[in-house]
């Protein structure tokens, strides 16, 4: 536990667990406004998260709670159209651009038998562990889990 | 990334998406211990959580999950009553008074069409962006997303 | 707010909020994975998280969201043997070994009318509340609300 390892340093680390367009929406604008003030940010995919990477999972997936609500997805979606809100896979390609790195849980992909040839592998900046993810947070000023 | 940017403080800043009771409640609770206990707190209303911010929104709304296993919002009502937990509107009445500062998420009203007027403005103390969510963040000892 | 109380030590603090399998399993893979690399790590145990540590409670449960996305329990254990996942119980039991720290949430006992007679006493290092929490989660380098 020397100092210099928990040093905190100016980066976001999110979790991403939840596969709803407003979890993943979340991630990817707190993602963004981190690397926006000049912060490093990784996001790191799991679970209902981690579908979301695989091949064409980003617009359409999870919705359950948007409509236990009463507000759908077509609602959602014209509502964020009309207000010229940026869609997710814009939020993405900004997120990359920027400089944020993605992250894989290989403990997800193994559970749910999810292989590297199913995933956007043109978004993953690695496949990793839990060890991977600690050592990233412990050393971040914003950690969340999604 | 100056040192002075990232000094963390002691402060909790609290991220409320969800807008179920048990969230609002933990929100709440962590925020008035954070304040109880001489640090300063933050929570940010956005998606579901901000919901419970619009006119008449606290008492009731999504309990969804709460009676999705079987405890239904009466039988929770009742034991809260009976044990004499304080109510959300005392906790929020609470925060406020030991000095908790509430932010309103502007890209929440904008997807969902919430206005001002629609919101206990009473209670806000600020309608911003993702940006002062981060500027707060960022020097929070404690974050978390609910 | 001196100084010295607002040091961030090598800690991982969660609470555990959430009682699907994936929520827990999630918690003790990241505190497991903490305590591993020489961090310490505690849990606090709140609403359908505490409901895990009733007697009986850990292998069943809610299992809701899993079973929302058609990916029912049994595909989920059956995966997860196949793949030699270790189970929430040894989990558990290598967070407990590793030096791992679980507390309870009073509040939550109170709420739901469980007693510690209800509870694995045994795995449980104290009945605390949010005062408690704060206290850890101040000092901590990771904090996470999952």
């Amino acid at each position: 536990m020397a100092d210099k390892d928990t040093k905190v340093a100016d980066k976001t680390t999110i979790i991403l667990h939840g596969g709803d367009y407003d979890k993943v929406y979340s991630a990817l604008i707190i993602g963004n406004g981190s690397l926006g003030m000049g912060m490093d940010a990784v996001i790191f995919f799991t679970f209902w998260g981690l579908q979301r990477l695989v091949k064409g999972g980003l617009e359409k997936g999870a919705l359950s709670k948007m409509n236990m609500l009463g507000l759908g997805k077509t609602m959602i979606k014209y509502k964020m159209k009309k207000q010229n809100v940026a869609k997710l896979e814009r939020m993405m390609r900004d997120f990359k651009e920027l400089g944020g790195k993605i992250l894989a849980c290989e403990m997800t992909m193994s559970i749910m038998g999810i292989t590297k040839k199913d995933l956007r592998q043109e978004l993953i900046d690695g496949y990793v562990g839990v060890g991977a993810y600690v050592q990233e947070a412990r050393k971040s000023s914003i950690n969340l889990f999604i």
